[in-house]
């Protein structure tokens, strides 16, 4: 097979894309949206609505076009509002569950994976701790909630540490100093992805502070995700855990 | 022609600036507004009303002062809110097209241009896409706009590589990561303009950090302009396509 | 059990922890520094010497005391100056494997893990990249290293997706804009820890531009770890490939 | 034609680019870098050698790479120290010209394109204005340098309006405040490409101050690239100029 | 006593915590928080509720259990808004005092410290200083308001030198420029903690100014907290001042 | 004299202040604020209301204690909400002048100075320039408005040239790229006081762009206040321009 | 006592200081420096010299004036290079103790003051530690050094809780994630100073990422001191332990 | 008279500009650089030459034409390093004074206007605000230093009341916390100009913490030049103070 003057091979991706299969088989195009089908094939999670600054019909699009392509798998949507809670509600009725800005369409699946510890350091991270934990079980892993375990009372941590080595994967979200994964990852040996929340005032510059604390953990083999995105740190830990990218 | 002891011409600006022809050849004083009349000729497209922290008022009476200046170019306003769309829509009836909070007022000329692609990344994005893509059109160019190509998916931007060579010109608007572009940009030779949008949340700092990815694209030739400029880019589009600047 | 005053129980840390126990089993204490023999067992790797302000002989004698401590890893000191790997190689001789900055003291294990491919956008990230592979195969961890697949020559990553779906877990370093882990994430399934390097200059701002590009991945589930940290991304795979933690 | 299930067609890219082709077509593999062959093909101009960080051997070695691929084209590497120079020098004798940091191997083309050109602040502004100037003539750019026309002496600019205006592109360099790119393109109607330089001290932060006024230029269509990216610069003024992509 | 392979001893924290006793004697369970019992036997200071971001029951609740567990303290709750101090009232009637978003229930104790004086700067910073006055005065300490001594009238706060140099431990509240602590720290003997406050607009960039400048003080030995963290102040001089930590 | 073990002497400032002739001769104490009576005296100016973050009762109370202290002088609040407005309206009735947020009680003087130009680039920075005309005239100083003399339209500046060198004393006001003070530097021998403005959206980052940009001016002898600081640069106006301070 | 009309009582300082009284008794003026000879008596501590930026030569004047004028206490110079500690070597011989680019110059007091515990997270940390141990040894205050005791090791930490207790004042060293001042306070309820070092890499940001983490503890009651500042931490915990002023 | 297209007169500048006359009366052309003749005209002060990244023969070249085209006038160059002194003072002799890094050519002009006052809070600072110091001299302003008087011993500035009030403009340098120029501008009614210097380290950031500072001042009229640019200041003092525009 030939190469043309553009290095690319001649049946190169632009050309047979162009056809009708890519419509069925690569992404589904809305128009305003080219929802990504072949995305749990190649990466072994669906795509998931980011709502915040789509109107609750795109949600709601979004959300049917996601559970006709995988009616298999749980269809996320993550940061409603009232809004759109509502039209997701409206439209699919009680196959619905909403936590925490999370509305996640379908049947849950059972739990397919080894254990999830989801760990926040106060009660003011709750909100990112849940929206980590719906979305993982949403992907078929057995996740374990652990709340209000933060350093300033550290015999309450020490406490969880049995059930923390149970873990096959430990997620830690904290705000504010941001120190828990640091002290976590010095207990445990699985991984540990850490969440910086927006959780404080002043200094914390909306979770500045303990995104940096966690990218300098002294603990080696932290890895971090992004201020208070417990969705992609659900989603690091479905990827660690190897869940079922064959759940049509 | 001698030189006075500040080291100008003696019939330098300021001089002859003062009289009453100024007024009729260089730009139009409102009183709290100086409209620079002279900006197509000089510059190829004709100022715009940035609509934001202006009274609707003062909105539509810029864009009056530019239908009367330029009674063959169409005149827009950015950055309008409802008030300020409601009064613009109230001064100039059916000449008025909004969208993405733009108004624009006259009738859109032909395509004179190469084809300008607009592209971007997410769906959240469109709003400056938009932006780009009226304020383009508004000054003659054929514009094509391509939307929901994010890297994350990358078989829909390469599925599009046909028509984004087709294009003498391409915009690439990305939030979050600010990936697309340095992508584009490895896979045309047309000139690529990153617009970064305010997409995102957290570590994204308000659209610092696709900026930033821009700014530091591996793919040589991207340029950049600040975030969420829709219109920015959509002008050095038009600088780029060589916009016929007579257009009275 | 009863408590004390303090809420502890009364055979609380720190009482026993004085007895002479303690530097059997839980640390090594050398005056200056406290070794922390108990890692492995608590975490899966072993401590490691970080160089950098520390006086060469302060290495080699950390070096030796972790050696001492497990004869069967391999010892490891990151970001080695000339002077340090002088004295490293003239306290251990032939034992020594120097890459990247790396001191490494000890046969190095037989792979015991799943694949880790290490993959590097450009050539100037390839110390950090060799970082990672080293800590990675003196951890046990079979791995790959696959270089200078930047995104502006998109075909050479596609050129590699066959090996990349081969790999259980995935590195990806890059500077400059940092958009290769977004890529990568799209279209493999592993997990896919991010490094960011200091490559880059202006607006790279020491790394500070890919770090925030990675931490807004549009390709969810990618974690991120410190700039140049390619020790931690190593340990943050070995980790996610739970390599055997009794070795001793 | 069919799909795999990652949703890829199943001739999909990583399959073809396995072969001997791909070294051919594609890339030229050289173990520690892949010369990205295809790229003029794609994007107008070839691959440059960002020489920061690598071994002089490594910089003749890929320029010899580049020379080998395009023989017709110049073969440039920037930000060269004087180690790397000397060796350039050495592997390619009289070929070599030397500027600011650039080492240019081969016959510069005849000018093919519009005039460009490229004006700078200041004196200290001037190597990154060379570098621009340099790079964009090894791609068949006409260039014209102007010095020393920042804004506190403004009739040393507006003594260059003509010459400003005969131009079909300008670049404009400039540290400390970075206001000349506001003002020049306010005068012409040709794309206006600015490059902040890291000149200046304190609050200047390295570049920050010009690089944040550009982004926010009041003359709209300013595009702007990285603090000191005159190659950078070149290049986009070269795909704006739409020099020929086949000079072998 | 022996070890484990975790190095830690037999009877390490985590196993007798899991027994009945540690919600005894450790903390009290609420489910979605910990409340940390033992906090006042350890640190001398009890647990106060941050309310920011819980619901008015939660906040509730939490005072609730900090009253039960320590019947002879004042139970504080920082950062109540309108309805959570309704709430708060509500619950507990008589007993709350409500000042600067401070709820505090229960009989306020005798001051049984040396003298703290709380200075600030403007009246814009008052509610953070009161914020402090009230915390401490909870915690037993003698406190004195001194308000509105700012340094562009240096008089002023000369005039109370003698009440400052009678203090054992000064807090003082700065916004914009912060410069006075810097002036008080050259003036006393006692611990000076500094508190920035995000009065101030523009360049103050939310207390940012304020916190760089005291944390450069030029008088050493002055001590910092975040911005507006009048709450954090007032603990800190709890614990300088010595307060018995054996109230129930 | 002697001194005492402070190192003051003996009658140091601290004692005789405590005195009530303090009261009566350096501030005016209301409790929760210590009006600077003495300030005109020493600085030129009297104390203004910094309305922000006050009640209207408290900005009505300082209005008044200033009235009182300097019957005089115009009584200036700044940044003065509706509701602060209404309250100063209340109380002082036909006296005040409202304009950009600033209420002015009091007959403004005669003018008694050399003249004030008060220049801004953009019709959305006028707010800030009328606050340093408003505080000007106040404080009797002769001042002239110019607007919208931005540098995307240099003619426009260039008519004023005159008008500009006429004055004793120019400020500066300038959003966005701040480039406005560098050009007005080069062509004038007064001083410059430029003021930047949170005008502007993304990279102006609320007006720290501009703020770099003038700090790094390269006209020298620019000198800079905080953002939307018209307040700050009136009153250095009055400095500079010599105002009486003997004024009761 | 009257008032002149700066609101100043007419025997103001600055009349009285400009005798020749106050070279004797208030500071003690060398030309380029003005020795502050009031300080202890003031603020409990001497002055110290910050030699960076200093030549050798001001340096040890500046140690002799401070001799002179306190023989009864140590003279502190810190962050002296090498040419500077042979110059004080060789000025004051015998006298003089170096550490950690402290040069300390006397014989060091008896303590007199409650414990001081000086904990430092890693070894990197340990020349900050030693400069507070230093120069709060110079101070009179009785010191212990506990090195070594990071969070990844935690029960390191937890076998000196025994220690830390005894303790009226520790002061706590970290770099990286700054963590272990939250763990640290959460046990002991003596004050804690937290001291940020530049210790680490990438996002470390030279020690602005344990600088946040410390001003956002969870644990209330930390108080924190610049980056690397040992000294000024010595010099709160002097002020916090009440060491004696009058040593002459 | 008429406007061309471009809306500017027909003998617009740029027009006679390009005639021989120019570089007689405008500018002297020295081909990498354009020597501002007509500065000291418009502007009251000549160029100075920052010798900050040019060679010493572009300095002493620079220097030269100054001298040439303003025989009656010092010629400075700031920021020399000892290369371009020793080539300064080869070029000119005797006629050059070096201090501060500054090479002043010329014969200092007497003294021709009102006192300023440069006050330095640290001896670190001094050499700042020597610079400032010699650029006033050489502009003709009476100059006097007063060094050391930072606030953390408030009484050594107090003692200078008296000359500062003297003085009819004062330059205040300061680092660190930058406290300085409130307090001073608190005390007297001469214009403030206020330079923070980059003294200090750790969250000093460079200087940052101090201009921080100065923009924020509690003290109404300091207005602030960039970072350690002491030339700065006293270039706005000499436009403040009005030196003679007309010495040729």
């Amino acid at each position: 097979m030939g190469r043309d003057r553009f290095g690319w091979p001649v049946r190169r991706p632009g050309w047979e894309y162009r056809g009708v299969e890519i419509e069925e088989g690569g992404y589904r195009d809305l128009g305003w949206a080219k929802i990504d089908t072949g995305r749990p094939a190649r990466t072994g999670t669906a795509e998931a609505v980011y709502a915040a600054g789509k109107t609750p019909e795109q949600v709601v699009g979004a959300l049917a076009a996601l559970r006709e392509a995988h009616p298999g798998r749980v269809a996320v949507a993550t940061r409603c509002d009232d809004a759109c809670v509502a039209a997701v509600r409206g439209a699919f009725g009680d196959e619905v569950l909403v936590e925490a800005g999370v509305c996640a369409v379908g049947a849950f699946p059972e739990a397919e994976s080894g254990l999830l510890a989801v760990v926040c350091a106060g009660t003011s991270d709750l909100p990112v701790a849940r929206e980590a934990e719906i979305v993982a079980r949403a992907n078929g892993i057995d996740t374990r909630l652990i709340a209000d375990v933060g350093v300033a009372g550290l015999h309450r941590l020490l406490d969880k540490i049995g059930e923390l080595r149970e873990a096959a994967c430990v997620i830690v979200v904290a705000g504010m100093d941001g120190a828990l994964p640091s002290v976590v990852a010095g207990l445990v040996a699985a991984p540990v992805v850490a969440v910086p929340t927006s959780v404080g005032y002043g200094a914390a510059f909306g979770g500045l502070a303990p995104l940096l604390t966690m990218l300098n953990s002294c603990s080696p083999g932290v890895t971090v995700v992004n201020i208070d995105n417990g969705f992609g740190a659900a989603v690091a830990a479905s990827r660690i855990l190897g869940v079922k990218a064959d759940r049509s």
